[in-house]
């Protein structure tokens, strides 16, 4: 399989240790969670002690992963490593109170990662974004490594590839990703058991937000849209809003844009606007996103803006009209020269 | 991979003919489009000449798949064929008025199937019901028959995988189910454009169906279940409710059963109630399907029932109610005592 080469550095690194601390990110989703654990269970098939950490405390879903209890919070981790694996994260502050400069500085940081922004923040540093996840990164560590993708490690790492690709659907799902996956599946991970963890898991309060947002949603010119106010999570019982709604949004036949506004108190106490937005293949809404201070990809990206929800709804949903009109306008044009 | 074998006489059946119609079920799927079209292109790789044919009008979502154009409907159907092969059909009745006997009953008549309930109503019958997709079979059988998984048969076939397995999410998505599906991509299918082509498609009136039907949804001992009016189809301007809804309700963590109750006219004119019910794994609602005179599988089946809506509802959620406490007590002794 063709990817970005493992450095001969982090090989060598990794044979040198003998106490490894695997750091994955902050806000963790399961490709943090299964690059990270996946990693420790790599580490002590080659005789390693391994000790996971992460900023934020552990998520509910990811509960039963092999060693999720294990994973230290911040105030636990001390400075006593020879190695630091940091798994997923793109920039340094995404360790959060993990990595302790004070502490840590002084021991080798090796980054394992697949996001295209990545800063190169390691000693070495190991980044492929053809890959869909970190955690098929570190399959093919394994594989370097000659260790097989059995028991622990499969089920921590298919884990990461399923949750990061929405089982396959996103369009990074290449055939190396079915590759990995059939390999892990192979060697002991239950993809159904993985799936009913964490992808079929719907609060059923989110139902409830969904019954209050649904009678107001709109499409108008191609986009369509959807806004969540304070009062309607508090009638839910909810503090915040998943990121489910927007996934069912961005599959609206009659839409090639849509979005998804969730009522904010902004920093200073001012009301704002949490914007995320989603496009179907042939469009983007980065360049919105980028324009209004905010980030993200082609098809999905966000923002956030201070001013009240209505006023603001409004003039985002023109944006987004206008994005479409002339996306829609360019493609045209290009089909019709090609 | 292990698969149930190839019968000899299938490909020598395939082998001695020149002129084959291929039919697939009525109301059909993704797999009843893949297997039939991926079929009919392997056929044609062969040397032969194929004509697909179904009983029902091109569905909009598969008016892409390579051939899908060319499929016949019953009254232009003949007997001028030296073989028939029925791909994804469990009986001979789901043929509809493709299959006339008085003209096809002397051609010999091969079945392709992954349906355990298969009657084997062929002459020769490959029933493979470890395989998650009758795509999944056709390209054993391209493998046998020395064809390449490549162009217009890998998008057909991956289009039956995907669409069976809810893109790699049922139970019966296996390492094998993986190992074709890479093979498949590899040969050229687009694993993203099926996907969106596919599963990522909700019409807008669909989410006007929801925002009418999800304030009156129940969770209650374990089961979830949403009621469907016809006055609710009417005011979203839809003809009938689609499996989404029922696949969110399924996700419910609150719950081990969901239901969605539609109301019907029955064959008599009388009120009927068409039931669809889930179960997460551990449970199964087949037994109360079949004791209702409906059929399934333990985690996804249906039947129908004659009566009012609101008793009947409230009739049947009594028995899926027993039937989960029933299933969990059981659940409580099995793993008290191993």
């Amino acid at each position: 399989m063709m990817h970005t080469p493992i450095p001969t550095e982090l090989l060598t690194l990794i044979d040198q240790s003998q106490r490894v601390l695997c750091i994955s990110h902050v806000s963790p989703d399961g490709d943090a969670y299964g690059s990270l654990l996946g990693m420790v269970w790599l580490l002590r098939h080659l005789g390693k002690e391994a000790t996971p950490a992460m900023h934020d405390p552990l998520v509910t879903e990811f509960n039963d992963l092999p060693g999720a209890r294990e994973i230290l919070s911040p105030r636990r981790v001390d400075g006593a490593y020879d190695l630091i694996i940091c798994l997923d994260a793109s920039s340094a502050d995404r360790m959060g109170d993990v990595y302790k400069p004070q502490k840590h500085s002084h021991i080798p940081l090796a980054v394992i990662d697949h996001h295209a922004t990545n800063t190169n923040f390691g000693a070495v540093n190991w980044v492929a974004p053809e890959c869909a996840a970190t955690a098929q990164m570190v399959a093919y560590l394994a594989d370097a490594l000659d260790a097989p993708l059995t028991g622990k490690i499969a089920q921590c790492l298919l884990t990461g590839i399923v949750t990061d690709t929405l089982c396959f659907r996103t369009s990074n799902t290449t055939p190396a990703v079915l590759e990995v996956a059939m390999r892990l599946q192979d060697g002991g991970a239950d993809l159904p058991d993985i799936v009913q963890r964490t992808l079929a898991r719907l609060p059923f309060a989110a139902l409830q937000l969904w019954s209050l947002v649904l009678p107001e949603t709109r499409l108008e010119e191609g986009v369509v849209w959807a806004t969540v106010r304070r009062d309607q999570l508090q009638a839910a019982g909810l503090k915040d809003n998943d990121s489910r709604l927007n996934t069912i949004l961005s599959t609206i036949i009659e839409a090639d844009m849509s979005a998804i506004f969730t009522e904010k108190i902004g920093k200073t106490g001012e009301p704002a606007v949490e914007c995320s937005f989603r496009a179907k293949p042939g469009f983007s809404v980065s360049e919105l996103a980028f324009a209004l201070g905010g980030g993200g990809h082609p098809p999905a990206s966000g923002c956030t803006l201070e001013g009240p929800l209505d006023a603001t709804v409004a003039r985002v949903v023109h944006l987004l009209q206008d994005a479409r009109r002339t996306q829609a306008a360019h493609r045209g044009r290009r089909q019709a020269t090609t």
